[in-house]
């Protein structure tokens, strides 16, 4: 028996399980061309971004409407054979992966803007609109969909992945902004989990249910959100610190000062030095956050002064501002950016990416620590924060040949959940559980509320079919 | 056998289950003095501000700590009686009503302020909090827990039924604001849901699918939310219109340019003359909105000058200011006990309360038929809406020796959900489902969404012990 390769060595050991010649078989008479078994497919299907290698799955279904959907898992449920689905494959902790085997049902293709309700600030999309899909559609309207996580994701992906990104400081993150969901359950039925309504106090929030649930209780095929007015003064500006502690202390008195600033976010030096090179700016070295300001131009204005005095108060550079939009894009494109100018900045690597949260007291304990100690370790790594939630991520970079760098990048990894952890946060504030967090949601939430968690898949999903293996073991 | 009283005959009829003597001396013999038997406290704890009349609980347990809850719990469990979970009693549908028989577990003597985190805007509290303690507590902070039904609720039960009120326009419900749980289960074991961290993607979300579970699903022990900077500047007003149109269709508007108002509540003429009476005030009679703008000093001047131009607009007469904070609270504490003035202005009537919400486009639509067959009915009623959420209540003022009028007022309700489902929204904004909406919550979501609540219970309370009879019938 060989010894589990490096990349395996962190998931679960649990035995592929069969995909039966007549479900496939089955599954291609259904859905003709939109079904393949071809290797390349398969392969691009059996991957996302995160460092884990695992057999794909066995076949790929290209789900086109809500009946595709429930027609896929109602073929699959009857071999109990387990249903992954997939929306352009931007997760990070092993979501997509078949580590039990299985199917691909990709919704990239059910990607209609389905209703914009300008007047009610709300969309209804297919889960296939990415982020950027979702803006253009609604850009006439006056209106945008702020969540944005670094890859232009699907509206579906981030549902079930419970997303975020640079504005949740301001707007709130999946958990906020979805409305109302439809979802094919794991027999193939077809539910709603809410209205338009702004509010309810109808039954269980099975709409938060779903939203998080990385797959495993069923395939989200329609998503309404929330839309916000496009704000009618936007200011963006950066702003370097001598030392990465005063970044994040004036950091931490801007949120407690209550500034509804919309985004606040941390490079350090080592980060701003990668971003420059792959995105060609050149933004002075050095602990850098960057901000955003949305309002009325004479809240804007009142935002920017108390900011202003803040990084004052902690030596900050004086602030340099992206005047116009193109700028601005610029700018927060570098930042969005700046995970794959990590990656890239490495040839070969791979990354190690954290994800942890803590309330904004405790973010100078939780982060500086954590950078001196991926500083020690002597990896190369890169740091970016959603600072204004608590959240940042460290992303080490490994040679993937060299085990005793994944090893030492997840010992890192653990230090620093563990630290957080210590701290009142979380082990994930945006990305999800996946494969990679298993052990550490156990220790963040405790026996009892993981117990909670199966005993709810269970009832849902009894044959565990809908993406097996990942948030927890059964 | 009798005919089902007028009270009973919307209560689906399920039978008593059996209370042994050997669990009541069980918890005699655990609770002491913290238990009782007695008549009269019984009857107490058997009755909310619905208005159904039911056989009280067999006992009542007065937990002081979790573990009192727990083991309350645990030996209902063993005897598969049913555990009712109360606070002060101000639910509106039946919520804390035996209707299957068992305990009443009152978590009002669990009242501390456990921890206090101002550097967080957070706080940790015992379920048995008010919302006025809440904020008596935390005043020295300078923050403020803004979510505010009309009654002084405890903590817990705000969170069971995913309460808000008037500032949620601006701040959310709990369902936004609640960031962490402790939670007895059925099998009386103590769970945690979250941390305090501002956000997380650790797992399923079973902070949100305990808000808003009506206690069916277990007893809330404990909980976190968040606080908000007292704002700088606050300012309240009210403005009146010629017509409920008029100030309907400004609320549309002032809410569509996404002003960021804090409150913004409606009452129309005949509830104006309730509340006058009622609480010595003398407001102009007629449709009037009340305002209430949180910001700087600048941001406020903003708010109100657009709202000012939108209700010009609209034919509202000037704003009336309520200028010291003496006023303003006056005019809320006014708004607040508009359904305490409601209920007491026909002497021995009994309210039928409604509380539909709709997308904010079709607030006009939902509200103004409503109304008009209230009045064309014949019956008295009062109005008053969280309008700018689309939120709004109809009480319809019964008499309760007068069948004839149960069945109108019930008939005129129908009426009011079917309308407001058809235009988008739902049976319950606030008040939760509880044993008066259970038809129209499956009206609304479907059989497919109201299964999987009866999965979930199912699986999280086989014996059905929570609260059962609530919100679905298993």
């Amino acid at each position: 028996m060989n010894a589990p390769t490096p990349a395996q060595h962190l998931i679960p050991q649990v035995a592929q399980r069969e995909v039966p010649q007549v479900l496939l078989d089955a599954l291609s008479e259904r859905f003709g061309n939109q079904f393949s078994a071809a290797m390349a497919v398969r392969e691009q299907h059996g991957r996302d971004e995160s460092s884990y290698s695992v057999p794909p799955p066995a076949a790929v279904v290209f789900a086109q409407s809500t009946q595709d959907v429930a027609d896929a898992v109602k073929l699959a449920a009857r071999y109990k054979v387990p249903v992954i689905p997939f929306g352009v494959g931007s997760s990070l902790e092993g979501h997509l992966l078949a580590v039990q085997g299985g199917i691909s049902l990709d919704v990239g293709r059910m990607n209609q803007v389905l209703s914009i309700n300008a007047d009610d600030l709300t969309v209804t999309v297919q889960p296939g609109v990415t982020r950027t899909q979702l803006n253009a559609a609604v850009k006439s309207t006056g209106l945008f969909f702020p969540i944005d996580p670094g890859a232009d994701a699907t509206i579906g992906g981030m549902s079930a992945t419970r997303a975020s990104g640079t504005n949740a400081v301001r707007y709130g993150t999946m958990r906020e902004n979805v409305l109302a969901l439809e979802v094919v359950t794991a027999q193939g039925e077809i539910i709603r989990t809410g209205t338009r309504a702004k509010k309810s106090a109808a039954g269980y929030d099975l709409t938060r249910l779903m939203v998080g649930s990385e797959g495993t209780l069923g395939v989200i095929t329609e998503i309404t959100v929330k839309l916000y007015p496009l704000p009618e003064a936007v200011m963006a500006a950066t702003c370097s610190f001598s030392t990465l502690a005063d970044a994040v202390n004036a950091t931490i008195q801007i949120i407690q000062m209550g500034v509804p600033i919309a985004r606040c976010e941390l490079l350090d030096g080592n980060t701003i030095r990668i971003v420059n090179a792959h995105s060609k700016l050149s933004l002075r070295e050095g602990a850098m956050l960057l901000f955003e300001f949305h309002g009325s131009p004479a809240g804007v204005k009142e935002q920017v002064e108390t900011v202003q005095s803040i990084t004052d108060e902690f030596g900050g550079a004086a602030f340099e501002w992206a005047e116009t939009p193109e700028e601005r894009t610029r700018l927060w494109t570098a930042r969005h950016n700046a995970y794959f100018a990590g990656v890239q900045s490495v040839p070969g690597c791979k990354a190690i990416t954290t994800d942890t949260c803590v309330p904004i007291s405790n973010l100078a304990d939780a982060l500086l620590d954590s950078v001196t100690e991926a500083q020690e370790a002597g990896l190369p790594y890169f740091l970016v924060g959603h600072v204004g939630d608590g959240n940042f991520h460290v992303g080490y970079l490994i040679d993937p040949n060299k085990p005793e760098e994944r090893v030492l990048a997840e010992k890192l990894n653990s230090q620093l959940v563990e630290r957080a952890l210590k701290l009142g946060g979380t082990c994930t504030g945006e990305h999800g559980v996946g494969l990679h967090k298993m052990e550490f949601l156990r220790t963040e939430t405790g026996d009892g509320a993981v117990n909670m968690m199966r005993t709810i898949k269970r009832a849902l999903d009894p044959d565990n079919i809908m993406n097996p293996g990942k948030i927890f073991l059964l």
